[in-house]
């Protein structure tokens, strides 16, 4: 045994919602190998005091694009297109792999911060997130953005983002056993048409791979393609296959009751992203209504430039609020119900549901821990209720990803944050705001 | 001067929304001395490095229940009146002098922790808050919350609540030269008759005091008053004079369009109350409909006990963001008007606008200083946004009153975090949650 964690409160996030209060957990070659009451017989190699402090597996963040952190604070509360037109699309034009992984590693350190030990990733220059992604020792399901208007010549082969795919599947997925999976993307079917949703389903079923999509997002979205097609995006998209492998679908504000069934029968994940949709005024998902339609519901925070950060918490705990203000129905997405979005639902999603989202034995060890000797988490008469309303990111102490420890009380043992921020700041910024008069201030 | 915080960026809050970076604030003798771009003549006592740090306004929490920390995560997730008659109001009950003052103190190290100078607070067994408030150095509005059913022979000099009142007015009113402000307070009108209110409003402003009061925070208790009285309740308690003085009202989450211009008429403040709102099933203010009418509105976190957590900046967070769900608006409630509620507005509504509120000289050095030296805070494009959508209450790592530092780095200087704690577990759990089979874990 490795590392063994003593007298822990621990938060199983199993089918009962098991807590264990003075427990212990031990860690063995990346895997949970002891879960009890009693400490172990075996002496393990190190020693965590867990006393006051609630262990629980690590978040699983289902919807982000990790660069788009150096965007962080940059067009805040402006109307969508002085927004994309103006402010982001500009500058996104202006990333090359050197700010992409720069802008990732400060990404994933703050994911780990805030107790992610999972990402999925939608962007661009994928090989520099990949590397990012490679080098800090966290897992993530990774998947280029591809968006293509209609084009009788296109060619899978040849069309660049399409050969990224390629790239980064054959480069990167399975890489390190598996901790980075590699997925197909379809941007969103605003930005794209049959022959490249076609092309994509294909690729991925043959392939054996996953499938993310931003999906019925905004009002507008949605609307036009019912327009357009006389469908809605889901209906549209299941006629072209997408759904036909693991699928997850992000944002789902707009969901017709017959499209929430539809991805329900198809299996397709919703993320639901609470912060970014009130931030960009796209609205809130029916959370309940996909619950209750059957479907897998779990949370992103999206890129730290529309929610402003990367802290799942605070969509945990956004998603329980926002259903209880949405139905007037306190009862509502119960705590445990988001911290399950959270851990388990995640997980099932990145189809690693066989690896991590619990804690048991014989899973990764893919670990946070809070603590909760702090004046706002006493006294806690209801650890699971605390984690969701009164805890924050914050609280962690310590992220752990198949049992090495990569954030423990303000370090990063596998991230140089110093060599980061000299990257952003003598590259990245000034490559991606070229053309901004005023320095930004940090 | 006493203490001069130097190289710091510096969020005034005065009417152009200043933001100073590298810039100098000095301290003498509680009050702010100096704010300059150079380092000032004078030779300060200490110098505190502010590099990387932003300095704002201590935070102003309009509504709160400070001793209902004790019951923080108790009765999450339920129905209205499964949650009120069978698990808080029995327990309620059970509060004494005692574990009021206890439960006090833990939550004014919460508010502290999480950059709050100055709360305005609602509760029974007053004399026990006030002595919390008085020991802590934190600034506070002390009502005692009134109830009172019709009673033809109700007498002002005997009824229970209006004897507390009067004593906490005769003890404890101005306070270390107006750190404590006493006022008065109606609990709702739903809960009492217009003998006490035109009691309540003849002492307050027979005795120059403020008034605090619940309003309109349900959808039923507002149709209810209109059904029994033929008026809203801000309409019904407007004829009995309780508007005369300075008036707080916490939640305003169901006023009509004519209850916002009324209110914005006779000044009364509204305090917008989102997470507990949320979390509670009452719905989500009109921020932008009660500002346009013209009403100061200012921010509260409630009871620890209905929104989980006494952390403001997650207040003024979701304030933003559901004005723009609300709106579907991403430039409703922008970032810097977010942070205006709960500073120069909460000021205002405490009637303390010439003492606090603002990054001025002549104020009081009631202040703030958040560490922006994180991941998560990392680039810093826009000050105001960083906070707003990507900090958060764990970042503030200085908070001071009236230049004395009450909370530093995990440190509270006037309260014993650990004789708290040993009260709370000793006397005042026990009491209150006497029959309770199960222990909290903590």
């Amino acid at each position: 045994m490795d590392t063994l964690f003593s007298h822990v409160s621990v938060v199983t996030m199993d089918a009962r919602m098991s807590v264990w209060v003075d427990a212990f957990v031990g860690v063995t070659d990346g895997k949970i190998s002891y879960l009890g009451k009693k400490p172990p017989e075996e002496k393990p190699g190190k020693i965590i005091d867990g006393t006051g402090m609630v262990l629980l597996p690590g978040l699983i963040n289902c919807h982000t694009h990790l660069p788009m952190t150096l965007l962080r604070g940059y067009a805040d509360d402006l109307a969508l297109q002085a927004r994309l037109n103006d402010a982001i699309f500009p500058r996104e034009e202006r990333f090359d792999a050197r700010s992409v992984k720069a802008a990732a590693l400060l990404a994933i350190a703050e994911c780990l911060r805030f107790g992610v030990t999972s990402v999925s990733d939608m962007f661009d220059c994928t090989g520099a997130v990949a590397e990012a992604v490679a080098e800090s020792g966290i897992k993530a399901n990774l998947s280029r953005g591809t968006s293509m208007y209609l084009d009788d010549d296109f060619d899978f082969e040849t069309f660049p983002a399409c050969r990224e795919l390629v790239e980064l599947h054959e480069t990167w997925h399975n890489y390190d056993n598996g901790r980075i999976r590699v997925e197909c993307a379809i941007q969103g079917e605003y930005t794209s048409t049959y022959q490249l949703w076609d092309a994509l389903a294909e690729y991925a079923i043959n392939n054996g791979l996953g499938m993310q999509l931003h999906l019925s997002e905004t009002k507008a979205e949605h609307e036009e393609c019912i327009e357009k097609y006389g469908l809605t995006p889901a209906q549209l998209l299941d006629c072209h296959h997408v759904f036909d492998t693991r699928t997850v679908a992000a944002h789902c504000v707009h969901l017709a009751e017959e499209d929430m069934r539809l991805l329900a029968r198809r299996g397709v994940s919703a993320v639901h992203c609470p912060v970014s949709n009130l931030k960009l005024g796209s609205g809130c998902a029916d959370v309940m209504g996909m619950v209750k339609a059957g479907m897998n519901v779990c949370l992103g925070t999206d890129a730290a430039s529309c929610s402003g950060n990367l802290d799942l918490f605070r969509q945990i705990r956004a998603c329980a609020l926002m259903a209880k203000g949405k139905t007037g129905d306190p009862t509502a997405v119960p705590a445990a119900a988001a911290l399950m979005m959270a851990t388990v639902c995640g997980a099932k999603a990145q189809g690693r549901e066989k690896e991590c989202g619990q804690i048991a034995v014989g899973m990764d060890a893919d670990l946070i821990v809070l603590d909760f000797n702090q004046p706002h988490l006493i006294p806690c008469h209801n650890i699971v209720s605390n984690l969701v309303y009164a805890a924050s990111g914050h609280d962690v102490m310590l992220t752990m990803v198949r049992g090495k420890i990569l954030y423990f009380a303000g370090n990063y043992p596998t991230i140089d944050l110093g060599a980061v921020a000299q990257q952003l700041h003598d590259y990245a910024i000034p490559t991606v705001f070229a053309d901004d008069k005023k320095e930004p201030t940090a």
